[in-house]
């Protein structure tokens, strides 16, 4: 299959208004609430995601749409938006420039269009089957890795992960050549455009690794979750990313 | 004492010819070492080192030199400037514009002067005493925090802690508010700027802490080691930069 202009125009209209609303807070005295998970929110989150809904519920009010801060809409469709506003809300509430948008588009269950879209540093990556990645317009591609030593591996934080996971996560962090930490959705993407070589995560939520999918695979990379199976409706959030394909099995050997 | 103007106007030139010899391998094909200590370098460390040396020994030969790439020249100068000219190379090396080039003047054994400068942002915090701490030249101003369990805390990860280290982090962070992981120097500048409440670390180098005493206390912060001591030419590297002095004593306590 090969997605539809029409629906890579909307991603980039959802994208250009979650930018508007997300960039007159960044560094701005705003407060930030801990919802009933920890994680926290703020007023970019919630308008990012408003003017998201606002303009699918104008564009395409049958599709449906799953968002981290507004809930669920009509999930038993076949085609369904899925949205995370600030994917990386810690990073922009200390104002760091390393969060992204988050927009996929998800098929009869499968990620077939995501965008990752950092509105301060005026970056945007997309990714769709059928079509090359692209940054700001021009493709990406993932670098080659061939073994896990020479792997440079990141995740967001141990504050992530279970204590099963993280022992896990050790194991594999061991093998690999350097490690990096911090990152959310960025390292994905940075994955895509050949400076990452894995991504190993756990604890990940739908709306946090749909839109990823197409952009690392779209770049030559593959992502997978720990038992090596494709991430999509159903998948419990542990997720590996790596870009280069041999890098997987030894990636959920070392993980154990 | 007052920095001199003269200070401020080197430290300026060796920020902008660090910025200029990194921003050409920022994103390209650059091969990255590892020194003994496991930690990367890559080309563009050398480049934006040698830059600055180049600058010091013109104008100012007779000071001393503590670098992290090219080591030590008169280090029993009474002034010394201490480079580290990627703080955060890691990042650097995975494309996030969240490194620093770090330049700091120390008097007398006290750190008198300090630059924290993101060259791809187009960023540079610079702290002297006696003068405000600016971001590009505005003056910036840590925030208010009165408690441990209001704090949002930031330390760059698990890897650059020893075991008992990572314990006492561990009981730190339990007290805080909510956690951040990455960052490097580009934490504290955050802090200085009144995002950030509190960072704890381990194992920094004097030429990792030296540029970010004067940048977080020209803000109105508070920088100590783990003992509650001014941070200087002997301290061991634990180190905390509070946003508000009050948040000192509970974080000394609580590292146990």
């Amino acid at each position: 299959m090969t997605v539809r202009d029409e629906d890579i125009a909307l991603a980039q209209a959802l994208a250009d208004a979650a930018g508007a609303a997300i960039r007159p807070h960044f560094r701005s005295g705003f407060a930030v609430e801990q919802k009933g998970d920890r994680s926290p929110v703020t007023v970019a989150d919630r308008a990012a995601e408003a003017a998201m809904r606002a303009i699918l519920a104008a564009r395409v009010p049958t599709d449906g749409i799953i968002g981290e801060e507004y809930g669920r809409e009509r999930e038993e469709a076949a085609r369904l938006w899925v949205l995370d506003p600030i994917d990386g809300t810690r990073s922009f509430v200390a104002g760091r420039a390393i969060f992204g948008a988050l927009i996929a588009l998800i098929e009869d269950g499968v990620p077939v269009l995501g965008v990752i879209d950092q509105p301060i540093a005026g970056e945007r990556w997309l990714g769709a089957v059928g079509r090359p990645t692209t940054l700001n317009g021009a493709p990406v591609r993932c670098r080659p890795c061939a073994a896990l030593g020479d792997a440079h591996l990141a995740t967001t934080g141990p504050s992530y992960f279970g204590a099963e996971g993280w022992a896990a996560y050790g194991r594999a962090s061991a093998a690999a050549r350097d490690l990096l930490w911090g990152g959310d959705c960025y390292n994905y993407a940075l994955l895509a455009s050949g400076h990452l070589d894995l991504v190993i995560e756990e604890g990940l939520k739908l709306y946090d690794f749909a839109a990823l999918v197409p952009v690392v695979e779209g770049a030559g990379g593959r992502m997978v979750d720990w038992r090596g199976a494709p991430l999509g409706l159903a998948s419990e959030g542990r997720v590996i990313a790596a870009s280069d394909a041999r890098l997987i099995d030894p990636a959920i050997a070392a993980l154990g």
